[in-house]
Parts: structure tokens; sequence; C-alpha cells
């Protein structure tokens, strides 16, 4: 994944480091048997079968496994991709209840006596649907989709052809004749793809005395249009594709009153499919990459849209990659706190906790990295080889300790806290409680200034600047930092001051709007989206990009990084709006881990009705809500409906319970479904 | 190299972690061109090219590089061997003075500027003698040579092919006809050839209606049988072999005046060189394995012999591995002090600092984990996952906190200091040398028994137990850590007591007859050369053994680890006769690293004559000793020849000093031939 971006036909990779795999695997299951079975075994990668400690001869491809209990150990060596083994007996089956090492523990004396004292541990081996031995896990592919192109602009010798939408895939040429040269010059804009020297990605063919020959490109691209543009000597009949997806399904839906909204939810889903492939990528033509700031957005808006698990997960694997540490995740400050931030969000999301069983020492071992790096004052500030992100944003400023950077790692050592009671760490539960707990004293004793009503941006030489900026407030709402003065004081003189630098990419406009939408401003945050989201779609975008500044004219939008089209027109940080809806609007949240209880608030933000499903674990929560009267049906967990009326609100199927002024809740039941007669305020 | 073995047809691999490279490399050469030069580029992987940090469409082939003064970069991506590249100017080309990294710390923000700071770390790139584009790393063989059979026993279903001596290859089989199964039984002794239940490697094969079909088996084994047994309706014409051999050339020499020592020497070199392959593993049929114990022998035997660096360092570095450090290098605690060792001792002969500048940090990370793992007492006792191996010796006891672990514990640090020294790291130097000086103390105060006029094997529970081994006494000697009273005391109740437990393996003898050699006990020593190493010749051996014991009988040699044929009769470790003949009895050795000084103490220990060639980084020394004349010729370095003589020595070449008694010295010039003629005391 992270080596298929190219750059003008440039191969073109990321540039932090990548691990590989432990090229030598050792699997094993413990069974008990009733009957004795025979049991055939796979594996990518040479391999050796024992039974109870016993080596075949050679390579079996079946074995025979006695009844009563029995260990089997498979040991595969593979350097080109990752081990791996399919086993197919009638009780014995390659699943997630194997184990497996890369570090045998256990030696063999001169005697041939086994050592007595074996420190092997034993990992839970990872498990997925490759279910025939032809199946191989290193030859997997994304599915692929025949689509046929818009429209068609000829001349003698190119063809500008529009796919219509923003799309990805393998270009096909049909039935080229001839010989010579033939470039294909893609561009998410028809600017970029009529620009032989600004397009980024293209394809130079050549083809020698063909007749009626069909290609598919062997590399997919991110495009709307391709420019096929050949020598004279050359002919084409038509362009078609293949579009390349993941297959994962919209469980989450979202539906409401205002058309401009609905169209803002369905571009905003097209862009989180298109970006969401075997990982979580941060664009479809630049960068391809997995990084972890911009995948953290993409778990919140999957938790209301997929509710994909493998993809989180995978994502969070590849993003810590291998000990030791050696420098921040993606070489970014922030994207080590997001890593972190993610595993938090993601238990509480699904109530998993493997990920944090499997992954708590490699936890340990980054935030052994950060804790190394704190200064005397014990805050980070960036050392050589840290990039200090935050957000694209003009002229601002890294220097110093930054307190966006203290608030993130703040919320990450709370993580660690909570990932070290899962795993019965308590020595590190203390450890990372008193840490986080000393950090957020720090953050208000050195960062708040009660003139500014705020957090300022940073201290530099230990002395406050001036400066203050939207991250760390607007952070600080929703991770709850602030008292109810505070937020009230923040959202004034920050989120609400237009003098305070504005935020012109959908990445930092996901937290900002999600702040306001805490603090319940549905109403302006529905118009914000209007503004951006559609002022994007204004300007026909088909997918939501990677940056928009409202002032700028023309093609002046498709410029970044110094090029004429170098900015990302397909960026899943674009997308915020499926997180925001699903979970301010329709208003629902887990409040325990796996939505064991969760609320739903339903907040209309100014519209007439909206209606849509949230997924869980086990089942949607579907949602409608009018002015006058909600409908929701709860999934496996206790919900708690939540909502103002100036009316006393009926239900048949349950006790509404008076919370005092217009409050009103109702237990929701699991499978039950309940409506409502209300009176929106 | 880790995955060659296998044991009755089943793949074999190390049980230990092994890691894979870093998939993703960027190198990188700085030049300054008088004149403009086309370079071509070719790598093995996927990559990119750079000039001056723009990057060439495509994959180009060949680049342009204008005069001047210019950077290229090569970025390659291969998951499934080493990224490497070749690189062919004028001028510029890929050599050693490329550098590398697989973690670029430099990025570019959102106007297209590059972050001001770097914090890229660059290494020195490897390179060898891959001087084609065709010429693979990856496809890296050991050349071939065919051999034929000595004889042939054959009957109608199988032959017994004797190939002379132990060897070590792909069988051919030449003319093979008709249908049906055939197996071939390897034997390192003939008994094993002819044992289908015993033999360990073996090979199955099927043939259907072949007519004259000759076969080379795709895996090399290690044999001088071969038991060719296959069913009534096959026929074959006859077996040969095609010997693989390291193309590492012999530049040391010995030959002397007793022919049974002549014959040792010989058996010795040819099993150092049936043991030196891609790297210094421990035997040829069993383990085919890098162990650091067996390889930091073959390492000193090699500086008497071979000289070959690269393979020393290639051993080392496959050894170490990467971090992080999880066990002990081949989970042998002791095999982890070698490791240390053997980069002092290749310091030491070869001068060379560019490997300890290169592997500085992971020689502090090895020793991290060593360090953390001391108990209260800062002594090593075994954890889980810690073998303590010292030797296979029947009851030898691993309890407690052994000697022989601290004293090897005590040497790295010495190593890590002297490293420290080397690339600078004067705290490193402070902390490595007061840790050593404090390890040593202890070894005197808590394991020295004056009544036993030894060190003790443990303490078990914090009290020494009653019990002397060899080990730590012997290593004393030549580590110097002994004054000359205790040396005397060792060697007359340990060395020379024999109701200490004897040692049965070439491997320990090596350090035994060191300690005895380094007390001047020559003519002892090449007596118990004539009987071990001798023992083994007249029972038939070609090479020399994993472990020998005088007390057996028949082929009861052949049985170890439980199996009747489980030893190997090619172990690196029994050839250390090149070693000891070398530095003790011609009495070459080094003083300061590189033969920058040396001396010369020829020793014949009871021979008549003896003369040979040690071989240094620049050139051989030349050393003839009989019992009346020496003549010697240096190498590059300051030599100093030293010796006893009755009479009054006399060189025409050259000025004696006599130093009291009959000791005389004579310094020896680079290049220069000097005859002594002189009386042997």
């Amino acid at each position: 994944m992270q080596n298929r971006r190219t750059d003008r036909g440039s191969f073109f990779p990321v540039f932090w480091k990548v691990d590989s795999h432990y090229p030598l695997m050792d699997f094993h299951k413990d069974c008990n048997l009733s009957q004795p079975e025979d049991v055939a075994i796979y594996a990518e990668g040479k391999y050796n079968v024992k039974l109870d400690g016993k080596l075949f001869e050679g390579t079996p491809t079946t074995i025979n496994v006695p009844a009563g209990q029995h260990r089997i150990n498979v040991k595969v060596f593979n350097q080109a991709s990752v081990p791996t083994i399919y086993v197919k007996g009638k009780t014995v089956v390659s699943d997630s209840s194997w184990l497996l090492t890369f570090e045998d523990k256990e030696w063999i004396d001169e005697t041939g006596k086994t050592s007595d004292v074996s420190a092997t541990k034993w990992l839970n081996a990872g498990s997925w649907n490759f279910n025939s031995p032809t199946n191989l896990p290193s030859q997997f592919k994304l599915p692929v989709v025949s689509q046929s192109a818009v429209s068609t602009t000829a001349n003698s010798t190119s063809r500008l052809i529009d796919f219509g939408k923003e799309t990805f895939g393998f270009v096909k040429l049909h039935g080229v004749k001839g010989s010579g040269a033939m470039t294909l010059y893609y561009g998410e804009s028809k600017e970029e793809a009529l620009s032989k020297d600004g397009a980024v990605t293209l394809d130079r063919l050549q083809f020698s005395n063909v007749s009626k020959q069909d290609s598919t490109m062997p590399l997919s691209k991110a495009f709307r249009y391709v420019n096929v543009v050949m020598e004279p000597t050359l002919n084409l009949d038509s362009v078609s594709m293949l579009y390349e997806y993941a297959d994962v399904k919209d469980r989450g839906s979202f539906k409401c009153s205002d058309e401009e909204i609905n169209r803002i939810y369905d571009v905003a889903k097209y862009t989180l499919h298109l970006a969401t492939r075997e990982f979580f990528i941060d664009g479809i033509k630049r960068d391809r990459w997995v990084w972890s700031g911009d995948a953290y957005q993409s778990y919140l808006m999957n938790y209301y849209l997929f509710f994909d698990s493998p993809t989180v997960e995978r994502t969070m694997a590849a993003l810590r990659g291998k000990d030791p540490v050696t420098g921040h995740i993606n070489t970014i400050m922030d994207y080590t706190f997001y890593w972190f931030l993610g595993i938090y969000d993601y238990y509480l999301y699904t109530g998993d906790k493997s990920f944090i069983k499997n992954f708590y020492p490699r936890m340990q071992s980054m935030m052994e990295y950060v804790l190394g790096r704190r200064n005397k004052d014990g805050l980070l500030q960036g050392l050589p080889g840290d990039w200090i992100f935050i957000d694209w944003a003009n002229g601002l400023s890294k220097k110093g300790e930054v307190s966006f950077e203290q608030m993130l790692f703040a919320r990450s050592l709370e993580t660690m806290a909570l990932c070290a009671d899962i795993v019965n760490d308590d020595r590190g539960k203390t450890t990372y409680t008193k840490l986080s707990d000393d950090l957020k004293k720090k953050l208000f004793s050195l960062y708040w200034n009660s003139s500014k009503h705020a957090l300022v941006h940073s201290r530099v030489d230990g002395k406050q600047t001036g400066n203050v900026t939207r991250y760390a407030n607007m952070f600080g709402i929703f991770f709850n930092y602030f008292n109810d003065a505070q937020k009230q004081e923040v959202k004034q003189h920050v989120l609400l001051n237009d003098s305070i630098q504005k935020i012109t990419t959908p990445y930092m406009h996901f937290y900002e709007l999600e702040a306001l939408c805490a603090m319940g401003e549905q109403d302006y945050v529905l118009k914000q989206m209007k503004d951006y989201w559609g002022g994007m779609l204004n300007l026909g975008a088909t997918s939501f990009w990677e940056e928009y500044n409202p002032t700028k004219k023309g093609a002046e939008h498709y410029a970044m990084y110094g090029r004429e089209f170098g900015k990302s027109l397909c960026h899943a940080w674009g997308a915020s709006p499926i997180y925001l809806l699903g979970k301010y609007y329709l208003g629902v949240k887990p409040t325990a881990a796996g939505y064991a209880t969760y609320t739903i608030e339903p907040k209309l933000g100014g519209l007439q009705w909206m209606q849509g499903e949230v997924p869980t674990p086990a089942g949607n929560i579907q949602v409608y809500c009018s002015t006058t009267q909600m409908k929701v049906k709860g999934a496996a967990g206790k919900g708690l409906l939540s909502f103002q009326s100036k009316t006393k609100p009926i239900c048949k199927e349950g006790v509404i319970e008076a919370k005092g002024g217009n409050n009103y809740t109702l237990m929701i039941e699991p499978d039950k479904a309940y409506t409502v007669r209300y009176k929106a305020k």
C-alpha cells in the first residue's frame, strides 16, 4: 500500500521506516479430538509439521491426528511475503484459536532432552477470510468492476475521457491499432488532465504494430478525467476502467429534509469509500499512504458508516510497525498521539479488547519513546526528526512547547492508563494516571490565559506566547478538559471569533465543528457544513478535498505544495459530515465499551426531519426525528433517549422520565421500537 | 543459510528469532565531477532516482550528471530480498562510499518547502564484488566443482557410493532408467548411510518412465557415503557430486617434522574449509546454522588460515540481527559474550574500525539487554529463556551464578570500553570500564577458593559451591585475569588435574590447550593434540568431530542427542590446531591493531623443525624454526622475534638484544628476511 504512489511515472514510496514481517513463524494449536481425523495442511512458505513435538518426514500435506489431546505445530519460513497457513480437518481448522511465535525459547541438550523451562511467548494468530488453499493472502487484491466513460472528446491525436466523477482504478484501452508512443495524463480535474507538464500521474506506453489490442494499465490511479495523447500513427476505439474498491458495506445512513445536506452526506460517503482500501489512506491520488492523523478520522467516520473493524485493526497495526521505536509515527509527533487515541476509540466503539491485549507491549514502547523526549519541564517540543504538524495553516508556529501537542499527549497517557487497566498492569495504570494528571494540571497552569479566555498556542523559552489558535482550545472541549465556564469563554473568544486564524482544511474543521456540536451548536454547525462542504459541491466537487479556501478562484483551488495540481481532490479527512451527522444530529454514541450502554440525543439543528441508522457491534440503532415525532429502535445494549420538548411527550412503548425544565429521557430496550410524540424547542 | 538444514527430509530451520532486512532503502552519493558523465543505474527492486533532490520521471536506467557538485539518490523497495543497487558511470560507481538510510527524517510542507532540520541518519552502505548488472546479490550461490566417487558397491536395488572422505555438495545421478521410487540415504559414516531409519538426511525421489536421465539434487548435503536404494524397476549408471565451496584462499600454512601433526593440520584445514560457507557455520550435516560460540572459534582460526574479513563481518552481523534485543544470541548467554569478544579480536587482527563504527549502537543495545538481567548482586544467572550452555558435558551444573558466565561478561564489558574509545563515546568508556573493573573484582572475591587454588564453578543461593570445573579457570589464564601465582595454582590444580571433569569436545579443548600454551606448555599440548586429534584420525576421521570421547567404541562414536547418528562428524570447532599451531608454535600474534606491531615467539614443543606462514592485513609473516636455526620474514608492521637460546645467537640482518637469562629479541622490519643461528633449550 505504501509503495503504490507514483509521481510523473516515478515510484514514490513513503519516507519513513518500513518494517518487514518476521520471516520464520511457528504456529500451534492444542486440540482434544473425540475421533481421529485427517487434517490437510497448506502454507505460504517452506514448512514442517510436528505432532506432539515429533517432526513428520518431509513436507506433509495431510496428517492423521489420533483421538485425544494433541499439539500440532506448523513452522513456516517465507521472506518474500508473510508466513501463513491454511489448515482443514473436520474440527481442526486454521482460525484465530491458533497461537504463534517468531522466537522459540526451548532447546535440546546433547542427550536429546528438551530444556525444562520454556520462555517462549505465544501470541494470537491473525485470521481472516482466506478460505481455500488457492486463496493466498500474499495474492490478495481488492475487487474490481468495469465502468464506462460518461463522455469522450476526441481529436486525431488525443482523447479526453470523462468518467463523470472522481474515481479510482485501472484504465483500460480498447482496440489500440498501429505503432508509436501514447501517454495517459490523469486528472482529478479537467485542467490537470489537459496539463501535460502539470498532471501528477501519468502512464507512458509504447506500441509496436498492434491491431485491435486491449490493454489494462498495471497500476490503479485516481482520476475523473484521462487525457490520452498519442502519435498520429496510433488509433484507439475507446477507454473504460476497472473500478477498484474495498468491499465494505454501508451499515450507517442519513437522510433529512435538506437536499444539500443529503448531497453532502452522499459525497462524503463516496469520498470515504474511495479512501478506504486495504487500509484507511489519506487520499487516492496523493499520498495513497497510511497517515495516522488522517486514519484517525477515518476510524471515527467508519464507526458511523461501515463499522468495519478489520480495516481499523490493520491500519493501526501498520502504523505502529515494529520495535524499536526510532521516530514518531509518520515522523509526526501529533500522529503518534492519534494512534493512541484511535485505540481508545476502537475499544469504546467495538468493545474488543483483543487488539489492546496483543498491542499493549508496543503501546508501552511507543510511550517510552515519547516520555524519553520530554524536556526538563516534562513537556514536549520538537527535537530534530520530530515533525510538529498540527494542520496545514499559513505561518502556524511550531516553535517551543505547543499546547496542542501537550493536550494530545495528556489524552494519550489517559489511554495508556485505560489500557493498563484492561491488561491488568496495575503499576502501569498508576504511573500513567499520575503522568496524565500532572500534565493536565500543567496545561492550565502554563497555557491558560485568563485575559485571552483561552489556552495560548505555545510557550517559547519558558514563556507563554501571546498567540491564540483554535487547536488546543477545540480539543479541550470534547476531551472535556475545560470546566463549563471555560468552555463558554473558549466558544466566544476562540471558536466563534473571526479574528482567530481560520481553519482551511476539512481536517481541522472536523474537530472545530465537533467542539461546537458538543456544546449544542448544531444550528450553527449545519450552516457551516452547508457553507464549507456545500461550497466545494458548488465548485463541482464530486469528492471532498484535502483543503478548501473559499477565497480562492477557479483552478487556484487545485494548487498545493508549490504545484499547480498538487492538491488531492479526494481526501478521507474531507468526509467528516458522516461522523458529525451520526454522532451529533442523530445523536448516537456509546457510553460504555461496545455500546453496552449508549445515548441517543437527536438534534435537528434547524432541519425539519432526519432519519438514519448507526451501526453497533450487534445491530443498528435506528433514529427518525422530526419536530413533533421521534422513532427509535435500539440495538443490543441499553440505550437512553435524551431530548427536550416544549410539551409533555408521549410514548406508548416506554416510560418517559421528566428531568426538569424541558428535559426528558426514555430507556431504550434492545430491539424494540419506540415512538415519541413531542414538540421540538 | 539458517533454513537449509533438513532432518529426514523435513525443513529444519533455527528456533530463534530471524529478522528480515528493511525493505525500503535510500542510497545516496555526493560527487564532484570535472566532466559531465552518463551514469547507468540498476537496482534489485522497484526504484526511483533523484539528482539534487529532483525526481527523474519514471525509472531511469541512465542519467546524465552535469559537472560540479551533485547528490544522487536511488531509493529502492524490495520485500523479497535485500534492496541493492549497481551504478556504473565513468567515476560514479556503486562502492562503499555510498551512504544509506531506511528512515528519512525530512518532509515537505504545504508550500512545497523542505523541512529545515533533517535528522536523517546515514549509514555506510555495504559493498561487495557484484560487478555486473546481471550478477544479482539475491542470486548469490557458492561455486561448485564436479567430483567423482572413489568406490561403489552395487547390487540390484542399491548402490553404496563412497566419496573417499567427508564432503559437501549436490549429489548427481547419472543415467536413471525406468519408473519407481528411489531414496538417497546420506552418511558421514558408512553405518549411517546403510541405516535406513537412522540416516539423518535423505532425499526421496520418484521417477516415471525415464530413460537415461541425469538428476542433480536441489539441496546440498554433507556426506562421505550415499546409499542409493531403489525399486527393482529402476536402474542407474553412476553417481557423482558437485562439491560446493566458499572460494576463500589459504594464506596461512604449517608444516613440521611430525607427520601426524601435519595430517592433523591438513584435516583441520579441510574441516574449516567445509564449515566456512556464506557464513561460518557449526557443522555441515548439522546444524548448518550460525552459532556464535562456534563462529567465534572460526574467526580465530580464520586469522591463521584465510584472513577473510568479509566472512567474519557477515557472520557477526547475521548473529546480531536487529533491535530490539529479545533474547541472547542463539538464545545462549555465553554466545552473546562471544559475539562481543569476536569484535575485539576482529579489530585486533584486522585493524578495521568500520564494523565497530557501524555496529556500536547495536553493541550498546545488546549490552543494555545483558545489564538489565543482572540480579541484586550485579551477577548473571539463567532467567527463563536464557540457555547457559558452556559445553556439552555430562551433568554440568547450570544453576545459580556460574563463574564462567561472569568472566565472559567482564571481558565483554572490556570490549565495550575499548569500542567506546574507538567511537569517541567518553561516557560509555567510563561506564563500561567501571562495570568491568567491578565485575573482575567480584570474580575473585566471590569465586576464588584458596583451598581449591581455583575459581569455583558457581554460587547458588549466594554461596560458593564446592565444585571446580575447567571453564572459568582456563579462560582466566589467557584473559590474563590471574596473577602469576594464581596461574601456576590453576595449572597444577585444575588444568593438569585428572580428577577435574575432563573435556570431551574439541570446542572446550580449544581453550584448554590455549591456556596451557599461554603458559609455555607447548610440549604437553603437542602430545594432547596427537592423542586427541590423532585419536580421531586413527578411527578413520577425514574431518574433525563435534565431540570425541576416546573411551567409546566403534559406531558409539556417531551417537549424540539420543540419536544413533546424531553427531556431526565435521564441526568447525574441531579445527583448532590451525589456531594453536599458528599462534603458539609459529608463535605469531598481533600486539597492536592490524599487526601494526606483532610478536613472533616460535616454540617447537618437541618438534625438530616447523615452518609456515601467518597472514596479516598487508602480507604474510613467514617463519621457519629448527632447533638451531630460525628464518623469519615480516609483513608491513613492526615485528619482534622473541626466543630463548642456550648459545649466543647470531643474525647478520639485524641486531639481537640479550634480555637476560637465555632470552633474546630481534626487531623485524617490514618485508625483510632474517636468519638466526641459535640453539634451542
